[in-house]
């Protein structure tokens, strides 16, 4: 039996844990990602993974390998790039550094591709062959698993589903786009959303669940405010919802997985209305499609995304070494 | 060196050529798909696949199975799914039977899977990992080749990309959903806006190019009127190209494959629009992600379908018997 260390960077917190080649998760510890500062991130992610390590070789696990997932974009040579919630990460190959410090192989990738082969290895996904993971939080990320491998794409691009366009000639975007789902339903967008209404005459709802400051109305707010019954909250709910059914469709009639996840706070916000979603999913696409795929929605757990990047270092290790992301 | 038959099922004009090992096409023969019935495309196709099996006899070419591509679905048993343009097809294993009359496995697909497949192999993505081809015909199909494997899905729906939605409040599509891509930039879409809009008063030019019958308006009425300078052809022809280009972002960003194949007559008619379809995409895409996916615009030909249809094939035969589809 052998175990890996898994960590997941987040831009608040940081987990990690030691994890069994059954996914189970052992040992867990968790930090502010910049605890010590703004620009620590990497400190932090090296002391947790170091303290791991130290705890299994305590309880006398064997750990083989180190698995980190990142909130960015990660080239097949493990390099980081633009990482807005950890930005000292970016252009970093954390790989090297922290291999040679713990003596073992470190693999680094996108957190979201990395929960997707966790729940691919070990959670909705097991025994399928295919499975998509929609993570709707303050941003909104993706992973798609067909047949075992990560679809990471020719410059690590593969999965970023929150910035395919739902709506060609809709709102411009925060990533230059326009019309992106994450403009319609992701945390940031749905803040903004709410923040653009609380500032005009009909917003008045929201203008006074955020103590009459239209600048003070974040994606919460949007949710309780709409949950009360205000129409005009109520109409940008009611536009996530319609969006995020429209990307489920894509992704249905796209690439017809066996299992879709949803996931992030915003998906958890969105539970309470999953029959309209799955009914505007069902508007959208072909009916033998959707009815071929299992869409589940998932409560956010940092044991979930730890034993993505265990998962993930679990797979590099049976990968032949030149094949391995980052040659470690 | 050993040979194969391929098989490109239209919804007019089914082809079938002697294919190599490299890809190269041999002997051809084409026929109309109807041309004894509407209910005849079998019979139209096992008469060309007989055809050219008599052929390379001739020619001491030895031929070692059959692929074929049909306008449809088809499950991972060879089952082929509702077949619009060769309805006949619909619900038909073609395998077995034609595959005891010719002595010779047969295998069959969605034909833009195959075109996709073949491109992969011969064409415009031989050597590149990944590589989507967007058919843009009266229809829009795609295909999706990803490390050599197409991506078919749970239920053989992976890569309908003509029926993903590009505006989730968008125009009602023919398939049921709405805002597809075939909306805005199908043969069939086009030809209906055209319509639409010559029945209108604004739409006189396209009145007029179809000798003052509305009702006789096409997609082909719709590009000559619209490069002629009208206006109103011109937004229907603008509006394609802004879905066009916001589906090639959903490509790059949503998967990133190293090439984009563009084909067949709506692509066709769009390339002199090639410069702006690329700017809007650039309005919608990663920069990165963009800059490392090769977009191409390849003109129809029914030799790139055979190929593809002798691609298949040829895969097919490679792989383990338990793993073939329709295990023939």
């Amino acid at each position: 039996m052998r175990f890996v260390i898994g960590v997941d960077v987040g831009g608040t917190t940081t987990a990690a844990g030691v994890v069994s080649e059954g996914g189970e998760v052992l040992l867990e510890e968790q930090s502010p990602t910049h605890g010590d500062g703004p620009d620590t991130s990497g400190a932090t992610i090296a002391r947790l993974a170091t303290a791991m390590s130290r705890r299994a070789a305590e309880e006398r696990l064997p750990v083989a390998a180190v698995g980190i997932g990142v909130p960015a974009i990660v080239d097949a040579a493990g390099r980081i790039g633009e990482a807005h919630h950890v930005a000292d990460l970016t252009g970093q190959t954390l790989g090297p550094a922290l291999g040679a410090r713990l003596g073992l192989p470190v693999f680094v990738d996108n957190d979201v591709n990395a929960l997707a082969l966790g729940e691919w290895t070990f959670g909705a996904g097991k025994g399928a062959r295919s499975l998509v993971v929609l993570a709707a939080g303050t941003g909104f990320g993706a992973g798609i698993v067909l047949d075992g491998r990560v679809v990471r794409g020719a410059a690590g691009f593969g999965g970023e589903l929150g910035h395919v366009p739902v709506k060609f000639d809709g709102r411009a975007c925060w990533c230059g786009g326009r019309g992106c789902l994450a403009v319609y339903a992701s945390g940031r967008g749905i803040g903004e959303a709410g923040r653009a209404a609380a500032a005009a005459t009909a917003g008045a709802g929201l203008r006074a669940a955020a103590g009459g400051d239209p600048a003070r109305v974040t994606a919460a707010t949007v949710f309780a405010v709409a949950a009360a019954g205000d129409a005009v909250a109520g109409a940008i709910v009611d536009e996530a919802v319609r969006a995020l059914g429209a990307l489920l469709a894509t992704v249905v009639n796209g690439l017809n997985p066996e299992v879709i996840v949803l996931t992030g706070g915003v998906a958890a916000a969105l539970a309470p209305l999953e029959p309209r979603l799955l009914a505007v999913a069902a508007s959208h696409a072909f009916r033998q499609a959707l009815a071929s795929t299992r869409i589940s929605i998932v409560p956010s757990d940092k044991r979930l995304t730890v034993r993505g990047a265990a998962a993930l270092a679990l797979q590099e290790l049976r990968s032949a070494p030149a094949n391995r992301r980052g040659h470690p």
